[in-house]
């Protein structure tokens, strides 16, 4: 007889709910989770390789609790004058984000995000048992600052999260906007670049707004730019207190050696593992100007992805994309599909497939 | 102007807590967190850079979110019929544990432990917001059968804890214990078999007692018998719909291509990896009977370490030994210390160390 998940004590909230996650399909050309196409350049695996091979000699210890190497290279990665005292890493942005839910968030609290947003927002906050306020957006998914400061101080949240630029619109949000929402909250606000290195260079990131701001957090993650999304590395920067916070939910050494190791070797290479961050900007906007000569209306983007409106039937679209080799997603936004910028043959593919739908 | 942690608005459950963790000094003889102080053979190693520097290229993709090759591994070096579906693993066994009490404790419910046990049960159960309820030993901190029965028979708690055998005391558990408690209780029991590898090879595991028994979980860990301390990989066995329920709950692709591809090719050195089991349990029982030499009082102990009574004043003799570069574990135990079997030469610093004082 087998068992079901039924059968089992399962929490009450747990019941009837189906694991996250995009299909993970053998497809020749995955556009479909905003990876990175371009594998890490191979002198700079090289030397991760390198200093993988002296961690393993000492893999039988328990890693350094603190990462403070690891830290060091982020500060120094970040710039904008930040030290190792104000950075924070995980596995994953997701982990980093979880430890700030546990944290600030949690039973009795509450955490807010402007939808449609990163998908993940409400997922964490539930899990970790804060109820999950959601708020809304203008024009073509645009924040604007004073209205999102009155949705902010109408709804009291404990966590706000500013996704800029935005997952799954692309949508770029200005430090007006995290400026305005600050002044309007007593909790933590949450500004999670995940995608910044995308953005036009000139253009402002949060972490210029963090002195002075001890409730704000800027999260990033390897797992785009750096081409490391099987690496699983996101990290954040605050003010050392917004650390020793999360220093006191974290599960001790949750940060391997290995990881440390190949992290810390990949950010010492920034400027060549960065180098595929201009192709894949150029990419986006070529897949950009198709759509539009094809009919169809993509959103600004300051993502390595286009989500693009006009689709009569986006599950019919998507399938026959699928059909063709080509992987993108279906984000659960009416008339719209949303497409990872991915190398040039990729960026080709993709195009020609969907001209000849 | 500082900020300090109580200006920020942190949650009230986690103000006035420090952050977990034995202190990590740089001593010459470190045998205060049970590591295995042996490295990992040098061709394992070499075979472990192989698999991670073909995990390396494809970097930039996500990991495999079902870490299909490495639940096979863990089945295959299990044994006793397991197959993959009744296989999960995480980023150390702490992780292991967070899921399992994310999934079937949380807020509300109540998990179960045998003080003294593993100083992270109490943590991890608050840290998913359930309650803690401890239980007592017998003599000698042994674990009756009947009496672990009624104890958790009138707790009515959502998920007991068994840690055997027994960490910081060392203490045996056997099936007959597991077998009782699990017809007691409703709930989740969880032996945490951390140590299992160093128990005598004639002694059942949990394992034995998985078939009908849905929800019975054994975790265990490669830090220790496998000298992975620093890759952070815990992993456990359960009915396949206790698999389902972790699912719900784990982050997306919450194990990294690096940690999967490292623990994978370890495990194809399983005999290799647990060569050193037998040199330990050999210090162990050196250590054991020279502290009863000395006078003290060691009790009996299935794992890598020692837990010995009889230390007048555990404070000052924890000082001593550091002064003279050993580290070792004081647990909160009254007249006791912990220390962990070393190498030879090691073990011997430890036991002259202390002779000395």
């Amino acid at each position: 007889m087998t068992v079901r998940l039924e059968d089992l004590p399962l929490r009450d909230d747990l019941r009837g709910l189906t694991p996250y996650g995009a299909p993970q399909a053998p497809l020749p050309v995955a556009l479909n989770v905003n990876e990175n196409s371009h594998p890490v350049p191979e002198e700079v695996a090289d030397d991760i390789i390198v200093s993988i091979s002296q961690a393993l000699r000492g893999i039988n210890r328990y890693p350094d609790r603190e990462f403070t190497e690891l830290r060091e290279g982020f500060a120094d990665y970040l710039g904008h004058g930040l030290s190792r005292e104000q950075i924070w890493a995980a596995n994953g942005s997701n982990e980093v984000l979880q430890h700030l839910l546990q944290a600030f968030a949690g039973p009795g609290r509450t955490a807010f995000g402007f939808a449609p947003t990163y998908s993940m927002y409400p997922l964490l906050t539930r899990g970790t048992g804060a109820q999950y306020v959601t708020g809304t957006r203008g024009v073509d998914y645009t924040i604007d600052a004073q209205d999102a400061a009155a949705q902010v101080a109408d709804a009291r949240p404990d966590v706000v999260f500013l996704c800029a630029p935005n997952n799954p619109t692309g949508t770029p949000l200005r430090t007006d906007v995290v400026e305005a929402v600050y002044d309007a909250t007593d909790g933590i606000v949450i500004v999670d670049e995940a995608y910044q290195e995308f953005a036009p260079r000139e253009e402002r990131s949060a972490l210029t707004l963090l002195p002075g701001r001890e409730r704000l957090v800027v999260s990033r993650t390897m797992s785009k730019a750096f081409a490391f999304a099987g690496a699983r590395v996101g990290y954040l920067a605050a003010d050392p207190a917004v650390i020793d916070a999360l220093r006191l939910v974290r599960l001790p050494y949750h940060l391997s050696a290995l990881t440390q190791a190949a992290a810390t070797a990949a950010l010492r290479h920034a400027p060549t593992m960065l180098q595929m961050v201009d192709d894949i900007v150029g990419q986006r906007d070529r897949i950009s100007a198709t759509l539009s000569a094809l009919g169809y209306t993509p959103y600004e983007s300051w993502t390595n992805f286009v989500l693009f409106d006009g689709v009569d039937d986006p599950a019919a679209t998507w399938q026959g994309l699928y059909d063709r080799g080509t992987l993108i997603r279906d984000v659960g936004i009416p008339h719209s599909l949303r497409v990872t910028a991915g190398t040039e043959d990729e960026s080709t593919a993709f195009l020609e497939a969907l001209a000849s739908l």
